[in-house]
């Protein structure tokens, strides 16, 4: 995940730190400023509220992805980029246990301030599978091949890879991650489809 | 998603009302007796926790979610149960989204008193995912083709499932289910490794 020095930096740490374990709604501005050692007139002065905090954090968060998913697929195509996706995907998951807990927790939310701009983050995290999706070609043989649909399938793909990822965090943390990768593709291979 | 009569049914849905919002460390025994308009010697007369109430929650929630899967596969194999299924879920999901979105942030826990009984029914419910992913038969080309291995391919299927269920509800509400279906199920139907 993407860096930043002092201040700033240690209150999203702290702030993550408290959020993965009593959600957002369960963390004070008061808990955040203790946590990061930070007097709250310093922490208000870096964000003025608690939503431009998390705001602050959960899009950073999927740029962090969105960034991810672009160099694993860079000179790739089809399912081969795919591939490649799915495997950097898991291994910054495995890196990143409270962010990625984080994230799954506000995909699901309608009510935040922040989910505008999320919403259009997410659009460009998926729009990396878009493409490959696209390159397999197949999907013209669905009822339409608009975009919201291909960015359907590509939502199924990274939900196949998050639990698969979540998973193995929680329940299975000794497999490595080639193994995990290696089920997940196979659910995403065709050959369950034999 | 299975009823209770009466008072303990009205705190269940306060309950889930509240924490679909708020989450659980979000909501207080008080919000609950409020919402569900019961005296707070009721709700503790039947919940004698804020644990107890919201494992309740839970574990509820996973077993409709087995049943409705089993019902699914009933009769059929392989890759027909899995379409079948994939279908019967985001049917489930769209009808209960409340307790869909609750589930879906309670996954990633592993701090809460339920754990070790919500974990035994998720695998439960994965299970029924275990048995056709088992006869469509490749996966004994996998390095291993052991339980834990066939656990984690489901929760791969069951991932791309709930993902797709999760975008559908939240940004593109007007599709049908079916067409929803044939999304997730162009995923996992092998379309993509062309």
């Amino acid at each position: 995940m993407p860096r930043e020095s002092g201040t700033k930096r240690a209150i999203l740490d702290a702030a993550l730190e408290l959020a993965s374990v009593n959600g957002i709604s369960g963390t004070t501005m008061d808990d955040v400023a203790e946590r990061a050692g930070v007097a709250k007139g310093s922490l208000y002065y870096n964000f003025s509220s608690k939503d431009k905090l998390f705001e602050k954090l959960l899009l950073e968060g999927v740029g962090a992805l969105t960034e991810c998913l672009r160099t694993a697929r860079a000179g790739l195509a089809g399912w081969d980029a795919i591939e490649s996706m799915v495997r950097a995907l898991l291994k910054l998951l495995s890196e990143n246990r409270a962010l990625a807990r984080l994230m799954a927790a506000e995909i699901l939310r309608t009510d935040r301030v922040w989910q505008h701009s999320l919403h259009l983050l997410r659009q460009e995290a998926l729009g990396e599978f878009v493409e490959p999706i696209r390159q397999t070609g197949g999907a013209t043989t669905l009822p339409d091949g608009s975009p919201d649909r291909l960015t359907l399938i590509a939502g199924s793909v990274f939900g196949a890879t998050l639990m698969g990822a979540l998973d193995w965090l929680v329940f299975d943390p000794d497999r490595s991650v080639e193994d995990v990768a290696a089920s997940v593709l196979y659910a995403l291979s065709g050959r369950l489809n034999t």
